[in-house]
């Protein structure tokens, strides 16, 4: 690119709106990625990292210094400034932490008490207070003194002298009740507030099921600590529903689709190294058999198909319970209930795919005993699968596993070392 | 359950909010379900089913008549009424909509002229609506005229007298001007506005990258239709979120967890059949060895490792790619560069598992002709997957077949005719 060309993107990048330069950083390679994040201009600098994801922020933030990294941030809502400080090492944090004015530091260091993933480190402290005590008519006064109001103030928040959280007044009802009542007798008092170290998840729950825009977070003495807003719940949502997505094939919810190749291969290398032990595994149990294999070779064709349809049976389990248990469907009395229901969809399924796959045996081998066996290890490990695919979740989540990362890994070595010996099992046990 | 007990059950139930009885339905068992839904009130049915899924609502509107649906959907919003509707056969529609009122059944059929995954099927009919020449202080006056505000009335629309769309008044902004000021000089034209016929996965990311809480809705003449709130667009989020991960297991988004034993078996059953033409279709490819392997039975044992690991490392790249174009990142001339990475990565990781597996194989077999095969066929096999996976959801989406519920099956059907081919071809050139 010759320098007029260049000067020509610098102008068209900045008259895009922030949110739309971090989209095409993201969507971009690195190189192309590191000309154009040099073109951005400066004092726009901070908005674009806000909206990147963390392993980019992380990426451009770890290029600047301390103060750079202050100045950049300057004009940011304080919950943005404090996750992207949590994509910096602590050493750093603390300087910028120190080159910010005193007002700054203390707010930003109230949400970096809590850990990124509770409410209180999604929280933001642009809150808009009043007292019950006054009318309307002066609230109204009290918000017009105000040059703007904080994006998404659905609600002003009512607290008492010790800064304690009494109440809500929504926007709306302000604005059609009667300008001489007081606060406290329009407040709402029953509306929901959520605690600082409630886990992200859960907040996400609280906005999706009950409409929020906003909602307040308190701590556990009952002081007003800030809000959560519904931007940062989308991102949670958003972040949290990959997550299932992307671990199950050992990838990060996080990942940057144009990770340079070495940091990618490195990544992969470790899932590849997990599934090839499993894979060993599997083949160990074939290696028993051997001998039974040089005698009927035809098993050699066939098991695959048995080790197959188990993985995809169990993979179906596996994914709706994961699921429900994301979505909180899932309790002690209603999983025996779908363990039941698995089994006999295993029982039906089983049955049929088993004479359907004899059949096709019978008609390619026109071996009636291969054909009886294939069906009674497809059923076999049908039911196996079933079962793994419902209980694996609930053991691992118990013992604290992710059940979407390690999930899909044990259930395949599971239905692979099944599907091969039952099978071949069975043949050994009828050709031998 | 006696009587008594369930009376007690019913004061419990009725006591929960909506949402709640609605959660705690999807997470029963069907017959559960049953008795509960029975014990609901009357009056609280209509917005129980609001937040049910929709196979949910399907199921117990089916169960009601013409006018029940019409009365239990009186006092809704038009949106939800639209979506429940759409549940319903044509002919139930109709009914239903002809024993409404006549202003709500023109507002629910202008809803339902958009399918109901576009802009128009998302919108609420709810405007709050005033002129661009009056004042700030008559347009409190006339808001404070209302009882209540709708939900999420972040903007006040401003229409002309074509009912033509002009601007917004944010409620933020009205709140801290001057009252002598007219709507015109304080309102924002350039805020986002919305096509009734946009999909509503653009929908939801014009949400998310612009932080709205609400948008309005316009058709192609510019004349205001409704307006489409947050809490719709998080449930839209949230189902697309959900699709990638249910469709690469062959499930439905919507797929209801506790769904009864035959409707689930039947449903499964399709996805097993086609992926038993995979498997068929990769003994076709082993039975065309079947000479090699009776000589070399070391081959039946080290097969599925190189068939698993295609596919392992296939559907890391298959799912970053599907991940990628929910995204929007993916382009003609980044494509490219991903395409190349992938082919990096899988020269790099093929390379060091094969000689690891290459290692393990000669160790285990003490025979260097099956290692260097083993090792060949691994990193032929890398390379297929990298470019099946990074090119499979771009031709599959090119024509109009979803990638999330295809690509996995075409991409382990490619991995393990691929795996065996190049591991026994080789095998065959080299033994016999």
């Amino acid at each position: 690119l010759e320098s007029g060309a260049l000067s020509k993107v610098r102008r068209m990048l900045n008259a895009m709106a922030a949110v739309d330069i971090a989209h095409l950083l993201e969507a971009s390679t690195p190189k192309v990625r590191k000309v154009l994040w040099e073109l951005v201009d400066k004092e726009s600098e901070g908005e674009v990292l806000q909206h990147l994801s963390d392993e980019l922020q992380g990426h451009f933030l770890s290029d600047m210094s301390a103060e750079e990294v202050a100045d950049v941030t300057a004009d940011l809502d304080t919950d943005d400034v404090a996750d992207m400080l949590q994509q910096l090492p602590e050493r750093v944090t603390q300087e910028v932490l120190s080159s910010m004015d005193r007002q700054d530091r203390v707010r930003i260091e109230s949400i970096l008490e809590y850990p990124e993933d509770c409410a209180g480190g999604l929280m933001n402290t642009d809150t808009v207070t009043i007292r019950p005590d006054i009318t309307l008519e002066v609230t109204l006064r009290y918000l017009r003194r105000h040059k703007t109001l904080p994006d998404m103030t659905d609600n002003l928040l009512v607290v008492n002298r010790q800064n304690e959280f009494i109440g809500v007044l929504p926007i709306n009802k302000l604005l059609v009740s009667d300008p001489q009542q007081t606060v406290r007798e329009v407040m709402n008092t029953d509306s929901k507030v959520i605690h600082a170290d409630l886990h992200e998840t859960e907040v996400a729950k609280l906005f999706e099921r009950h409409d929020l825009v906003s909602a307040p977070v308190v701590n556990l003495a009952g002081e007003l600590l800030g809000r959560i807003t519904i931007d940062d719940v989308v991102d949670v949502i958003r972040e949290n529903a990959d997550h299932s997505l992307m671990s199950m094939a050992g990838l990060d919810e996080e990942e940057d689709t144009f990770a340079p190749a070495m940091k990618t291969s490195r990544r992969r290398a470790v899932w590849l190294g997990i599934n090839l032990i499993t894979a060993f595994i599997a083949s160990a149990v074939i290696g028993l058999f051997d001998k039974t294999i040089e005698q009927v070779v035809a098993l050699a064709v066939l098991m695959p198909i048995v080790a197959s349809m188990g993985g995809i049976a169990g993979s179906q389990v596996l994914t709706l319970v994961i699921r429900g248990q994301a979505l909180g469907h899932l309790s002690g009395a209603n999983f025996r209930w779908l363990f039941n229901r698995e089994l006999i969809v295993a029982g039906v399924n089983g049955s049929l795919w088993a004479l359907v796959i004899a059949a096709i045996t019978f008609v390619w081998f026109n071996d009636p005993i291969i054909a009886a066996i294939i069906g009674a290890a497809i059923i076999i490990n049908l039911f196996v699968a079933a079962i793994s695919g419902a209980a694996l979740p609930l053991i691992l989540k118990a013992r604290g596993i992710d059940p979407a990362l390690a999930g899909s890994v044990i259930l395949t070595t599971v239905t692979d070392v099944v599907g091969f010996l039952s099978f071949l099992g069975l043949a050994t046990i009828f050709y031998l």
